[in-house]
Formats: structure tokens, C-alpha cells, sequence
């Protein structure tokens, strides 16, 4: 793990002005086209509209909407979902489908963007000037304040500003537990440098990130990239790809890597009528920064590394669930279990539990077998079990118990917190 | 600084159901009386439309009221508000104030209450049933999640739960930079135990809270207790007091402690229709958990120590500004400064930073004279500064300077990390 004098941290506002959110695009194009069935006034998603009817049905429609198309079952969904997605057929096609949930046929609206931000209202007065957003994203709350993190910070281009927190998408559809939800948190790292050295750092940053969830134990295998084709890239990007991982439920993004160029800093200087320049001290000359962003979901990275940890595994004839976690990232790192309740072992155990409690997140427990306690602590991915015993009352040591390789080691009281941080790091 | 083993942390969300805020009483209290101008349509606080008014007005308006008024200059605002809030003398006073805005008379509505919850709609379709709130307070979402917290931790009551996280109320007037703000962040821990306990903890944490600020370095003499009189507690409340910190504006809250009783529970058991009974394991009972509440503004307590750590001194006829943060709480924990760039100095200095900085906040500086240097890090509150000068190239020591007394000690090199982590504990 490296630690950087290059990377700032930042906690910007989820509450921000319509405008910002003009400059970034999102008011425009952050949406999901929609329809409404006008019989029964339920509301679909487009895309979600094709999963709810049946391969045999969507035979049916296509057939009967064009009588010479070539249906393969492989590529029916795509094909159903590019006729509703082209403006010029839409309608035709729409007025052939049967409202999944009335039943009715061609009671449908033309499909409408419908926008993914949630929107409130700032003050008493609920009108349009007094629109604001919640985030879609904590992206923009760092490229407006770059030129004060740049200034406060006196870091130089190229550097980099780190934010964690909440981000908000009105989904029409959420979906895979934590892979879809409307409020979840983002990670993300926008590094600022200059124009010409951004595809060196998109390479960089690219194989940092991948190299990042492997460091912290994420199974290599399940992990690739997706590299955006130019023709879909995003409106600001020059280069994109995503971090993928193999969920139980397929692959999905956990981490999109962009070059987003001088597109948002010259959006936010054109829509705020603040320069964005950059006085560059070392070459003398003025530019906007482009941008190499990180951007990873921490609740889907949470639920990737959670799913990656979970182990099931024969020990001796008994069934062990372990979750395997780097103990970097196990939220319990050492669990003081006293043996018995006797020779003075439980005032023991709580004096180690005392000593390591300011450097490390403890679980004590005193309940139950020894093998039962493991057990839990194997569930809950604690890495380490100090166990306090008899030869603890005579010796001043105690053992050790490895999660993952079950193995026990004695260790020295006094030489217990310096044992563990070692571990740890 | 004691390490508990009986506060576990939570991360709740910010969006949360509107039966939530039902339950809570905030969708029927959490509000503000506003009234409008029908003539230009502009809104006004109650409390605002007073502070815009004048004295010599007010004297006026009171004397038009009510001829026999006895009017003393120091109870003008008071008495002004008194009849702006009875609901019986308010109008007919309304209609003989001018509007500070246009000027024009009897032209308000009568008083209604504005609600402080900024409200927006989940997924696509704006109508009542999809109301949601951002939340205005953590801690009812540390009290619905009580039970899911019990079980999955263990923990035994009496034990508290503990939420750092943003906050947002729809503030009509934000003032007093960040003391009223409608984004905020709200440090919260809310610790349940038994019924008949509850006065004996919110009289320990009462104490231990205060003593939390002092320990952190507040001026003893700028803190004080506001005890809530019986008559003006808040409806759910047993027992209330504020600590209060004196702002250069005046005293203001940073915490408020609260016996809520079990008035939370009690409220979501009802209105969830869920059982929020716990059963005590050692006196074999059910009951409903009585809650203590210590709720402190993270970002009202961050303007206080920043306010309370800005001195300004003499030093050798110059102008010193410091920042005497507890080294706690100062976000850079130490500096380092090479004295000059030859003799290997550069690449010494380097080193040490690079050795301290996976434990410290480090920040590197090598730019201008080195009293300037010590100036930039008394200005942002670094604890010590560490100079890399020609004695370290000779015996392996450096200077660790000290930002309040000034002091300069020579520490070994390789002794450089324990000595700072022992000063910063």
C-alpha cells in the first residue's frame, strides 16, 4: 500500500444548485426513457417493459410488426429493444404490445425521458428557481472545487482530490441488492493533470485500480475490464473502461476509470463565468487541467469483496462458514476469548482487551465453547482469536488462532499488540 | 480517551419513509410559522419579519395595537413576538404592519407552518404516496435499526449506538456562517437502557460530554450548561440540557443531551406495527428500551474549536497567527522541513516523510525561509514541525519544533516516530 502526498481529500455538499448539474449535463441527458400505460396509469421503464414479456410473446410482436423479420431466439431481446429505442418505429411497435399489467393493447404513451435526479426544493417557495438536486453523483462537487482545494492545498498538477459519500439516483427499477439501490455510496478520485499527459495516466490509473481490489484479496479471475468502444462513449469521456466483477448474478461494474479530459472544468467556467485556468508554475503557462477520474461504488465493492470472502468449507465432518476477508478489510481484527471462567483468566483477557482497544477494533467473548466461538468469529471474518488459558496464568502467553489456516501460534502478552499490527499491515 | 466496548457505529440512510417521520412527530411539529405578502408575493419567518422591522416601527405598531401598551425598549422584540404568536390577537396586529418588502399594509396572509424537511418523490410518479424525506436528524435512524443493531452485535442493553452523518433541514433564514446551515453533520450517539436507569446515565453522559470538549481543549470558561425548564421541554422529552459554547455572536448549542424515554420505540412500535420489546437475558424482562441522547453538531463543534483555537501573538514585534488545535484534531499532525537544499538534505527529508507517513498527516514543505515555513503550519494548526538541517547529515537528528511554546528539541532519527506518536496520544 503506498501512501501519496499527491491525493486531497474532500466532503462537498449532496445538496447542489440546478446550475451545476446544467453544466455537467445531467439536467439534459442523466435519463431513462419511460412510458405510461394509459389505461391502467402504471408506469414502465423501457428496458424493464422487455423483461416483462415472454420470449413466445416478443416472437409474436415482432412477427406481427414486421412479417420478414429474421428472429433468432439469441438476439430477441436486443432486437425488441432497439425498435423501441428508434424513435421512428417506436410508436408503430408500441401500439402492438399488450399492457403487461392491464392486458390492454395500444394503450401506451410515446416513450419520455424521465430524469434520475431526485429534485427538491431550497427555501419555502416550492418553484422552478428554487429547484435543487441531490447528487447523482460526488464527481461534480469535486470539479467545483478544485481551484480551492488547489489553492488551500498548494498541490500542483498534477494531484489528485479523493471524495467518499452518499450519491442519489431516482432508479424507476432497482435491482441485485446492493448493485442497484437509490442512495448508495461512491469513491471516487479525480487526478488533475496536464493536457497531453492525460492517456499516460489513464494507463496509470487504469492499472492501479484493477491492481487495488487484487491487493485487498479480490479472487484475479473474477475481475476483468471493459473497455468502452469509441462509438459508445459518454458525451465527456475520451477513453473509458470499467472494473468488473463476476457476481453470483453475472458481471457487473464496480469501478469505471475515464478520461474526461477539459470537458467538466470548461463546462463549470462556462456556466459560472469563473475561470477554470490553471497557472502552471514550472512550464509558465495557463491551461485547463484534464481530468483521469476513479470512480468505484463503495456499496457494490462492499458487496463484491463480501460475496468474494464467503467460504463454506468440511472441517473434520462439521460445515465451516468462513469469510475469508484481507484483514485490512475484516470490520473485527482480534477476538480475546478467555478459556474458562477461573485462575484470574477473565481479569487477564480484559487487560489485553484494554491495551489493544485503542489501536484495534476488539470483540470480546466470554460465551460459550471455545470451538462455537471460533466459529462466530470465523462467520464475522475476524482474522485473529487470542485465546487466554491456563498456561496464560503461568507463562504470560497466549495463543493465536489463524482464520483462514485455523493454525495456532503462543505469543507473549507484552509482545501481543506488536504481533498483531504487524499482521495487519 | 476511553475505548468502549459498549457503542457500536452505524451508517443509516438519509432517505427514509414518510411513516418514519410520522412516528417520529416530525411531519406534524418539525415546523416554522411563515406568512406571506398578497401583494408581493414575498415569504417571511415570523421571527424574520420581526428582526426586519425597526424599533422605532415596532414602538408604532405597538402603540396602533394597543394604546395603553407599556412598552420598554428591551422588551420591544418580545412583546412583538408574543402577539405575532397568539393565534387570537395575530391577525388583526398583521393587519396594521407594512411589509418590509413592498411597503404595502394589510397585505399578509395569516401565520402557517412551513415544514423544515426537505421532501422529495421516489421513483417516476410525484404524487402523496410517494413522498420521502431527507432526513433532518440521525437518530431516528439509528432508533429504527435498535434491534437489528442488538442482535447482530450481541451487545447487551445498557449499550448506545453511535452515527456520524449528514443532516438537512429546509431553513427559511441560514445564519452565522456554519451555525445554521441547511446541510449539516450531526454526531449522535443514542445509548438505550433500562427503565429506572435513565436518570442516572443522562447525568453521566451529561458530565462526560462536557467533559469530551474540555479534554479536546475548549476554553472551560466558554462552555456552560443550558438546562431546559420543565414547562418548555420538547414532547418527547423527560429531561433536556444543552451545552453551549460562546460564539463571538453569542452563546450557542453544540450538543444537546435528552432523556427521550422510550417515547422513540414506543412511537415506531406503534406506528410500524413491529415489536421493539427487548428481553433482558439477566432479569428475565421485556420492556422497551428508555434512550438517553447525546446529540452533538459536528459542524457547529468544528467552528467552536476552530473559533477557540485562533490566538493571535506577539512575537519578537511580529504578528503571529496560530492555531492551538489539540494535536487530536489538527488535520495536518506534522511538517517537514528541509533547511536547505544540499548535503542529501532533500533526500533525508524524504525519507522521514516517507517512513511517518502511513501513521501521520505529513505535510512536506521545501519553499521559503524556514520562519516563514513555521508560520504556514502555526497558521494551519500543525502541532510540530520537523527541520532537516547539515547536523542531521553529521549525527542523525533533526529538530522537532513545538507550534505553541516555540520550543525546539533534538530527536534522534530513527526515535523521530515513536516521539511524535507519543506526543500525539
Amino acid at each position: 500500500m503506498t501512501y501519496r502526498e499527491d491525493i486531497e481529500g474532500l466532503d462537498s455538499s449532496i445538496l447542489m444548485h440546478s446550475r451545476v448539474w446544467e453544466a455537467s449535463g445531467h439536467v439534459e441527458n442523466f435519463t431513462d426513457p419511460m412510458i405510461d400505460c394509459k389505461q391502467c396509469k402504471v408506469r414502465f421503464r423501457l428496458d424493464t417493459l422487455t423483461e416483462m414479456i415472454s420470449a413466445k410473446n416478443k416472437e409474436k410482436y415482432l412477427k406481427e410488426f414486421d412479417a420478414s423479420a429474421d428472429i433468432k431466439e439469441i438476439s430477441l431481446e436486443e432486437k425488441f429493444n432497439e425498435i423501441l429505442e428508434d424513435q421512428n418505429r417506436s410508436e408503430k411497435f408500441l401500439s402492438i404490445i399488450n399492457c403487461p399489467q392491464c392486458g390492454n393493447k395500444g394503450t401506451f404513451t410515446q416513450p419520455r425521458k424521465f430524469n434520475l435526479m431526485f429534485k427538491t426544493f431550497l427555501g419555502p417557495v416550492e418553484d422552478s428557481t428554487n429547484i435543487i438536486y441531490l447528487r447523482p453523483e460526488t464527481a461534480q462537487g469535486i470539479f467545483v472545487n478544485f481551484l480551492n482545494v488547489a489553492n488551500s492545498s498548494r498541490q500542483k498538477v498534477p494531484f489528485g482530490i479523493a471524495q467518499i459519500g452518499k450519491a442519489f439516483r431516482n432508479e424507476i427499477n432497482t435491482k441485485n441488492f446492493l448493485f442497484r439501490t437509490r442512495e448508495f455510496e461512491q469513491m471516487e478520485m479525480q487526478f488533475f493533470c496536464k493536457p497531453g499527459t492525460d492517456n499516460q495516466f489513464y494507463e496509470e490509473w487504469k492499472e492501479r485500480r484493477m491492481e487495488w481490489f487484487k491487493t485487498l484479496g479480490m479472487t484475479p479471475a473474477k475481475l476483468r475490464f471493459h473497455d468502452h468502444p469509441k462509438e459508445k462513449l459518454a458525451h465527456y469521456a475520451k477513453n473509458a473502461t470499467d472494473i468488473e466483477y463476476e457476481f453470483p448474478f453475472g458481471w457487473g461494474e464496480i469501478e469505471g476509470i475515464h478520461n474526461r479530459t477539459d470537458f467538466d472544468l470548461s463546462r463549470h467556467q462556462q456556466f459560472s463565468g469563473k475561470s477554470q485556468l490553471y497557472f502552471d508554475d514550472e512550464s509558465k503557462e495557463k491551461y485547463i487541467p484534464f481530468i483521469i477520474e476513479t470512480s468505484a461504488g463503495a456499496s457494490r465493492s462492499f458487496m463484491a469483496f463480501l460475496i468474494d470472502s464467503y467460504y463454506e468449507e468440511d472441517v473434520n465432518g462439521e460445515l465451516r462458514s468462513v469469510l475469508r476477508f484481507n484483514p485490512k478489510l475484516a470490520p473485527i481484527k482480534a477476538a480475546i476469548l478467555p478459556l474458562v471462567n477461573k485462575d484470574g483468566m477473565p481479569e487477564i483477557a480484559r487487560k489485553i482487551e484494554t491495551e489493544l482497544r485503542p489501536f484495534l477494533r476488539i470483540f470480546y467473548d466470554d460465551k460459550g465453547a471455545i470451538g462455537r466461538r471460533y466459529r462466530r468469529m470465523d462467520e464475522a471474518g475476524t482474522p485473529f482469536s487470542v485465546t487466554v488459558d491456563t498456561q496464560t496464568t503461568l507463562d504470560d502467553t497466549v495463543t493465536v488462532r489463524e482464520r483462514d489456516s485455523m493454525e495456532q501460534v503462543r505469543v507473549k502478552t507484552d509482545q501481543l499488540l506488536n504481533f498483531l499490527l504487524n499482521k495487519l499491515r
